[in-house]
């Protein structure tokens, strides 16, 4: 076989075969398949694209490219959730002790990730004491014995994914649909999970912009899980303005806190629940949705959520009176309120530029090497289709300068107020199972 | 800039810019642009195409990438000729004298190449004593004196396209026209052309299989050359079968001797004239096709084209006695005869195999290490409509080896013979000026 051969195959709009995939992705892993000939054969990719079974196939041997993490000792179906990113996130803080209280395993692993905040672990070590540094059998037993466990990314997951994520970022294909939903589904199944659930999102802060590239790759992830044997539902839901009022790593835990207490913001919340109750399906803790659903608002009501979360961070070290006292988190030393300059309903809070805002005044790692400040970020006050008075506080910026004069200027200019009023965007807009 | 960005620009179908695209080969020349951008970008390229003017400033991105031959101490319009491959392609050993006898400069600068058979100065070196080891400034005052000489390549021309050549062979991104044209012209620009001549062919041995891809690649090339000043002009010509009877370096140096004699093949002759009498035109050495044309066919009846090749050969030292002794020239060891096993008609014999067949006898190059053995090769003695006779021979082979029963058994599989009459194919598709 030539990789030559393989690339004007893809290129003249042919089928590849399971074999011939196997080969492309083995040799790009070993180094045998240089990175000019990957980077030509992800472009025709990109404009021929790959048909399900191809889809399917490129997954499996991203997967068999390194370590697969072996979770059988662990009782249940382990239900793995993925959010394909967006702006002040917080779901998984909220549904990891959320679902683990309906008695859904959740055996996390993360990482810690670019992007406008941390990820979950950064937040979860935004609380006194916790730490993801627990060996594997440990990680093992919490999980038996909880339900829950949060631990780091180890072993040599899906290399092969890795080193194309790499050059299909210098290389101008990012944007195809078959190659962003292999590099997400490779990764999930790698670390374990036998049924996926997956938040995509749509809208300005999204990666996918307009809900008709959200529900290709939805679909395109459905079915990747239904050929790999991998039960996968899909919720796509709304990222044009950012997720609840926190954007920032402490002021997120506040709000998952907060969420897990029934008084969190209500698009965080309900978000959680849907997503929450295809979990709690998946992992046949439930007959159906409506039934799942009423466990977990149940367990909201009850403080069983809430005492989940305690637990967890308790097994892991973390300082639980958090929970009652969220002063104890990283504190910022200036709280700054953005005063509204006219009248009327709030029409756009534009969610990457929130984002970005979040990371000018440090809550993000722009390269693996920056430092996190897990104490600032952005708090809204308002969400779109609020009403607003002139001089009203639109947000406060915790921050650790004073100098923000750039943070205000980008907040006021993608915060849009105008005098009629404005529906709120509709938060859920499908939910795609096979 | 960023290469990247120039990617996904040419990838979504904008218009590169002028600087853009010098932007992309001074870079990928001098290293600054990886190779595996570059293969991403030509696959973009294969799939969105150039517009001519793009067209127009790769090729002078290329030609500026290295040295520029001067000419200019050369009197009058260079005219260079180009044929895009073929077998038995005898015509630059029969146009370089031919036109060169009716007043045109021949300044050819030739490679020796990989292929059926060698280069051009691969066939002339098959004459005793030739060879082109002579200075540039030799050279000119050859051409000056004969007006014709012929020199190896020298100087680094064209190195952005060399390595694009290199990588687009492995890449999958060789079938694209206007990297193909830019490919060809710029080579021909950079080697001090004024005006060019473009052979085109068509068919199974041609790299333009079909007559739709062969007049894209001509008009590509034609207005390549109105938009960089280099007057070009295109005939489109058949390889469905060989041209001329001979396939090897000293047979068709044998066979070039015999058309310039006016006793050759008659295709052979014919599209010499039709090649030389636009070479003739663009050198302003006659006012019309139709008197460049009988200039030629005047110079052939006296003897002047063959003078004027003598002449040539002795200037570079060659032995001027083959022209009437040809068995001065190598000769192979054995002349083997391929009788007709049916008689009928000959209604197809495919180009590129018989190629390969003279190949495979060694008169070829597979790779830059491989030595040519000049003598060997395939004289046709029947070419597409004859009638055949059961037992008359349809070739001859001039092999140094007596075991050939594979290169028989091509040259059967790929000789056909019908009982209906076939008519010959037509030579001359199109001349296409802008």
């Amino acid at each position: 076989m030539r990789m030559v051969d393989l690339i004007e195959k893809k290129r003249d709009g042919y089928e590849l075969a399971t074999e011939e995939i196997q080969f492309i992705i083995r040799g790009y892993t070993d180094g045998t398949i240089p990175d000019y000939q990957m980077s030509a054969f992800a472009m025709a990719v990109l404009f021929r694209g790959m048909t399900e079974r191809e889809r399917a196939d490129l997954t499996m041997a991203m997967v068999h490219s390194g370590d697969m993490i072996d979770l059988s000792a662990i009782e249940g179906i382990k239900v793995d959730k993925h959010s394909t990113g967006g702006v002040g996130d917080t779901t998984t803080l909220v549904l990891a002790p959320l679902v683990a209280s309906a008695g859904v395993p959740v055996a996390k692993m993360s990482g810690r990730g670019l992007g406008h905040t941390g990820g979950t672990i950064d937040k979860l070590e935004s609380v006194p004491g916790f730490h993801v540094e627990i060996s594997n059998e440990e990680f093992i037993r919490l999980v038996n014995e909880n339900k829950l466990s949060v631990i780091g990314q180890s072993g040599d997951l899906t290399p092969a994914d890795k080193k194309l994520y790499a050059l299909r970022d210098v290389t101008g294909t990012v944007d195809s649909i078959p190659l962003i939903a292999s590099s997400i589904m490779s990764k999930k199944i790698a670390a374990g999970a036998d049924a996926i659930c997956l938040d995509v999102k749509t809208g300005a802060g999204a990666f996918m912009k307009t809900l008709e590239d959200a529900r290709e790759l939805a679909r395109a992830m459905v079915s990747i899980g239904r050929h790999t044997g991998r039960k996968t539902i899909a919720v796509i839901s709304d990222m044009s303005q950012p997720l609840g009022y926190a954007v920032g790593n402490a002021l997120e835990v506040k709000e998952a806190v907060d969420t897990l207490k029934g008084k969190g913001p209500e698009d965080l919340r309900e978000l959680c629940l849907v997503l929450g109750s295809h979990m709690v399906v998946l992992a046949q803790k439930a007959g159906s949705l409506k039934e799942a659903r009423a466990m977990l608002e149940a367990s909201i009501a009850s403080g069983n959520a809430l005492e989940k979360f305690k637990v967890f961070l308790k097994s892991q070290g973390g300082d639980v009176s958090v929970a009652d006292h969220p002063e104890k988190l990283p504190q910022a030393k200036f709280q700054i309120d953005l005063p509204a300059l006219e009248s009327g309903y709030i029409s756009g809070i534009t969610a990457d530029e929130v984002g970005l805002a979040a990371m000018m005044l440090g809550a993000g790692r722009a390269t693996k090497e920056s430092k996190i400040d897990l104490s600032v970020g952005i708090v809204l006050h308002k969400k779109v289709g609020d009403p607003v008075k002139k001089g009203e506080s639109l947000l406060t910026i915790h921050a650790n300068q004073e100098d923000i004069a750039e943070v205000k200027e980008k907040l006021y200019k993608h915060i849009r107020i105008s005098k009629e009023k404005t529906a709120p965007p509709r938060l859920i807009w499908e939910e795609i199972e096979e």
